[in-house]
């Protein structure tokens, strides 16, 4: 895997080349795309060029952008074959940021079927027999492949956390917002999320840092050991032996390196928020989707048309109950990191799932996203069967740094027990 | 004026067909179209022949959409020659819902670029040589004019009410989120609402009860009289003697007729998010109109280009500074309106300024679409030289029925004194 804070560094003292590192991404390419399948578009000599005379933080990395955001110079369909060949009059928003800021986009990668449930051809570079999970399946398995240092995702419902965790990488969800949407073709605009993946936490947190503008650059900071809140939704019986296990590792890791950890069983409120998700998705993706759903009918899969076809019989009276409950577990989240540093919880259920036929489940992830929370993967367990196993550090909404400094500091134990 | 809620009647009891409405819109534009410039792309035959064949509460009912909207078989240009001759791949999610309802997509109509200051050609159909206001300025010229019964606008800082007020109909901004945004071309995610224009309030919330599927319509309602706050913001200075003459108009007649009137004076933090409301926008249209600053620059207007440039150098705390100072003003909002029902307050200036080089000033309007709050142009009075001059009824968060009651309730007593 290509770490984006080491080539950043390299390109940057001249120990390295825009050339170079292009080279050693298309060896890469060369070797496995076939197996993987990570990319619906690959553009590497367009983005060699665009690198090599780009200027500011991204200056010559290679990104790689999830195909529901549009790009003005290559095809962007969504994962559908309602748009498939379209070419987009605009570049999304945040892929006209990472231009600026001089990273070359060296192509789209597989999302599934307008980033929900139908997967698309994409494998786990850690085994190809397995889902590398969804929905920015090709921006996460492209990261553990090695084809790329930095890609964009978006979430949903667990769709930049459960990838990166089933592929062993670092994927980070920032705070709702902080990322520009425009460009993107949305799902759900209550929960729709721009993300980052990158090897490490730090890479994930230098390419998000360059794109928001913010300080959430962690590379070489030596954070304290936070105070971490084990929990326990009432999903934690969903979570396979091994998860919890891991979950378990990683605290039991924590707290020997002078972190304080608490257990922490939530409120009621927060089982209802995770139902309100779903009314919320629903009722949103029926609306954004009506056109699609009106006009292209026959060309949606089956789960996406009957999601769309219930998500229109919601009433907005539920919609509007499902709004208040999110609104309330916020308020209740907020109260509750008063009394800790971040959150430490399963990714996803346990290690990627065999088969393509599904990208996994995002059942530990939803109440997060709806929460606007940050949201970071950490790598660095394996399971039994020799696939990742990540865990999930929540932060407070708006502290982003906090979360990816304990993240990294957490990281740090699990690298070292891996 | 040509009123939704009458022909919807008509239509439904048979009274008169579609084909009669369509002809009706389509003589008066034949008449006054060549002055007006309501238009960028009519399409009544087309849209005709949708109506005839459509089911639903919209049903045969002709309606305009604003060119910041995308529509899957009309050029959408967003008032920007960058994408002159553009047809996008879908409809935006507002236009599939008023097709699915019954309404015939009868043309796009005039939007300044990007909705924005810079204006288009459109006039007011009260006197040629004014402005309509902007940015909706062909959805509510059409209105006036007689071109079509219902249309749809957007509104970032007054860009519903505002032109509503200028052209003397009725303009309804409803609470932030209501109607789907999808395909619209976004300037500032946190604030851009779509709204509906009809000759009376009844009829704009006729269209926009059909469009987001809650109990909004009003036609038929006989409303008590209302609790009115007659707020004085730290703008009422800027206000014209005849505006200000308007208000105390409206207030005197509501007093008559039954209704508790009270003065408020708006607490600090309301000018502070006034204030909070520009770097929002400006900050946010930095980042989502990226691609065109970057690639597209000489094709922008001078005042949008500066206003980007700027946008681009607001450090991202000042944003989220703003957007904390948002936040506590809605809620000392939700406090306020325990003491009253509605707010009245100018819906401009004064009556629309003479001359096309500007479309007026949204300095009435900023506050109330930040706090995301339910706003209405009451239609009805007249300045001395014959020209609307509208009220503004503004509502708690989320009680857009309450808020098209009480404009419609103080509608009747101004048009029986107009």
């Amino acid at each position: 895997m290509l770490s984006a804070v080491k080539l950043a560094r390299e390109i940057e003292a001249g120990t390295t080349s825009v050339r170079a590192v292009f080279e050693t991404c298309a060896a890469a390419i060369a070797e496995r795309e076939e197996t993987i399948s990570a990319f619906t578009h690959q553009a590497l000599d367009q983005a060699r060029k665009a690198a090599e005379n780009g200027h500011g933080p991204l200056m010559g990395l290679p990104l790689a952008v999830k195909d529901n955001l549009d790009t003005a110079d290559m095809p962007t369909a969504y994962g559908s074959q309602i748009y498939e060949g379209r070419t987009p009059a605009a570049d999304a928003a945040v892929v006209a940021l990472a231009r600026r800021l001089g990273a070359g986009i060296i192509g789209k990668t597989v999302t599934t079927e307008f980033a929900f449930f139908e997967p698309g051809p994409t494998r786990n570079p850690w085994n190809p027999l397995h889902t590398p999970g969804g929905s920015s399946s090709g921006s996460a398995a492209g990261i553990a492949a090695g084809f790329f240092p930095l890609s964009l995702g978006t979430q949903t419902g667990g769709s930049v956390v459960r990838p990166a965790s089933f592929c062993g990488i670092a994927g980070f969800k920032p705070t709702f917002g902080r990322l520009p949407r425009e460009g993107l073709k949305i799902f759900s605009w209550s929960l729709d999320t721009i993300g980052v993946f990158g090897k490490g936490v730090e890479d994930a947190a230098f390419g998000a840092a360059a794109l928001s503008g913010r300080n959430w650059r962690v590379d070489g900071a030596s954070p304290a050991a936070p105070h971490i809140a084990v929990v326990h939704s009432h999903l934690w019986k969903e979570a396979s032996g091994e998860m919890r296990q891991a979950v378990e590792t990683a605290a039991r890791l924590a707290e020997k390196a002078g972190a304080k950890v608490s257990t922490v069983e939530l409120p009621g409120i927060f089982s209802d928020a995770f139902a309100a998700h779903q009314v919320i998705q629903d009722y949103e993706a029926a609306l954004a989707l009506g056109f699609e759903f009106d006009r292209h009918n026959v060309s949606l899969s089956q789960v996406l048309r009957e999601t769309l076809a219930a998500g229109r019989e919601i009433p907005p009276d539920n919609y509007d109950i499902a709004q208040d409950t999110a609104r309330k577990a916020r308020q209740n989240l907020a109260g509750l990191f008063k009394e800790f540093d971040v959150i430490l919880t399963p990714s996803a259920p346990g290690a990627a799932p065999s088969g393509l036929g599904s990208t996994g489940s995002s059942i530990f992830n939803r109440l997060w996203t709806l929460m606007g929370v940050p949201c970071v993967n950490v790598p660095g367990l394996m399971s039994a069967n020799h696939l990742p196993l990540g865990v999930q550090i929540v932060g407070p909404y708006g502290e982003d740094r906090k979360t990816l400094l304990a993240a990294l500091w957490l990281e740090g134990l699990l690298r070292k027990q891996g």
